[in-house]
């Protein structure tokens, strides 16, 4: 049985492309969310969640329902899931939302982690220090990204003003990673439990923003990346998932070491939309509604991915650029918000330096 | 300047592609029909011709219009000339509705037509069936399409019944052009004269629907590439074009023949959607948007379009094929009615065959 109309809880980008790319496939999406002037605004219908019977109008008006963000509310989703199937599932956005558990998850699975220690007093925060070796980071257990919620102790002088600015919360502290750079996979899980994996990014971040994806990984050994797909594919079926999910890695001398999960299409995999026969919002929409997983290996050899970050910037120079994919998502401008991003695609790793170089604008300037 | 809001006359699937390739750039679309159900209906407003102000509402609410048929009103394409730009022209519509007019133009460019003649009486058409020899297709100069408003005239025993069936309208006699198969050239011409060709497509009707488009058309001489590539180019400069036209073509052993053109986006270059950088929808957009053109040439070495006509036939194998890309149009079953199409997209002419074999039901069943 084929589900045909999908309800998205949020309106952002990533309800957009998903739309984008269900569309020719013949389904519907209607969105949940307070916003109306949003991204998916002209893909579907938005319910808004302050209107009355707002969620049983919502859930009439669909077939299965899917999310936006690993910050949705996981009760909210377990209500749904009573009526409609809600994909990726309870369990999978639960154990994203908590990094402790998260954590814990990886270990028991053997993925690879830092080592961590759970801290709610200050005598444990120090206990901490002493057998994960500075430094560490020290992070809320729920909640805070992008850098929030967190706080870095070198020396056992940060150890005062890190417990002040967490303490209340439940906290993880995790022994630093000396890794050379930061790579991520993404995969897929049908409602069967057929696995397809994307090749690896590598991924840029500069103030706490990814810049810049790039596929393949350049010396990327077989073992590391068969060692990515042993974790994603483990993960994946461990927790029952269905739908696009996201593992972030560090990559270090001794191995990949997984940084954290997000149960959803990921930045990372934007360059999937011309880069792949099935994108990662195709391949979404296909596992929530009971088709086939489509083919996610790279067309070309070469691809890239450039976020828009803050400003439009020169749309006629990307246009202009043969091998540039433009998307944008009809978002006004605002400093350090995602706006669009620009694939390119190439057969060699030239092309897309030379293309990167052109538009050096959108990863320096823009912001 | 760069417009930002296209009103598309007509809601069908071609309005529908065209929104999907230009909402990732910022591209808003609203839609000038009658029906609401429509495939166009869910990628932006339907304003409906009947309700009051319907124009003037339609107008108020984009920056430049275009429209999805050659058969669009050209009155209605003139008065709304008037207040914002309409592409194509009111030039390429009006030649592109009338045979006598169509032939003329391709005559004076010196891009070669079968021989003809006007018939207003049946002294002119047995005129005409000594002057161009037998047999000839008599047609009316305006509407038809598909085989409607056509007579074929084999010997002299044919003229009466055709004379009957046809009568009363302005017709034109041509000869017969005896060739081997039917080709299309797509191209675009932006607003500052730019243009850029899509590579040929061979085309297989039947029962007058096109079943499969494949690119490229095997053993095509150059000579016959740079004729095609001429003739459309001189034709979207002569006629100011601004947008997509398609030419169609008959391929025959004295060179390539003009049968007719469209000043439109083209059921056989569908395959551009994943086949080339920028698809005849987006390249459309873009020329009419006043947005710089994007790369018409082949992403991969071969392509295939099959048209979806009739019933939607087995859409689980369509989406088990690696390098097939599904795309429907929202629309019922009906006999004969185009509602959807699959794109074949491959490094070898083999790979096209076999996926095309595993979907023969499309081509010979589905109707």
């Amino acid at each position: 049985m084929t589900a045909k109309r999908v309800g998205v809880i949020g309106s952002g980008q990533l309800g957009r492309m998903m739309a984008l790319a269900g569309t020719p496939l013949d389904i519907e999406f209607v969105f949940y969310d307070e916003a109306t002037e949003s991204p998916s605004a002209r893909l579907g219908e938005t319910i808004q969640p302050s209107t009355s019977n707002s969620l049983e109008s919502f859930l009439a008006s669909v077939d299965v329902v899917t999310y936006e963000s690993e910050n949705t509310d996981a009760d909210l989703v377990a209500r749904i899931n009573k009526s409609k199937p809600v994909y990726p599932g309870e369990n999978s956005l639960r154990r994203s939302q908590h990094r402790l558990v998260e954590k814990n998850t990886f270990r028991d699975l053997g993925i690879k982690t830092a080592n961590f220690l759970r801290v709610t007093t200050k005598d444990e925060l120090i206990k901490a220090t002493k057998e994960l070796g500075l430094p560490i980071v020290l992070k809320t257990t729920t909640m805070g990204y992008d850098g929030k919620g967190q706080a870095v102790v070198k020396t056992d002088s940060d150890i005062d003003s890190a417990w002040e600015a967490l303490k209340g919360n439940e906290l993880i502290a995790e022994a630093f990673v000396n890794f050379s750079r930061e790579l991520s996979i993404i995969a897929v899980r049908d409602i069967q439990g057929n696995t397809r994996t994307y090749p690896l990014a590598e991924n840029d971040h500069s103030d706490g923003i990814l810049r810049v994806s790039q596929v393949p990984v350049t010396g990327l050994s077989q073992a590391k990346q068969k060692e990515a797909e042993s974790y994603i594919t483990t993960l994946l079926d461990h927790l029952g998932h269905v739908g696009v999910i996201t593992l972030e890695l560090f990559d270090t001398d001794s191995g990949l070491i997984a940084n954290e999960m997000a149960p959803r299409v990921h930045n990372s995999g934007h360059w999937t939309i011309e880069g792949t026969a099935s994108s990662q919002f195709e391949n979404h929409v296909r596992a929530i509604c009971g088709m086939p997983l489509g083919s996610t290996q790279a067309r070309q050899s070469n691809a890239a991915m450039i976020n828009i970050i803050g400003k439009h910037g020169d749309r006629e120079k990307v246009l202009s650029i043969p091998n540039a994919f433009l998307h944008t998502y009809s978002k006004t401008e605002r400093k350090n918000r995602k706006i669009g991003h620009i694939n390119l695609i190439a057969d060699s790793k030239d092309e897309i330096e030379n293309a990167i170089t052109e538009l050096t604008e959108f990863i320096n300037e823009c912001g």
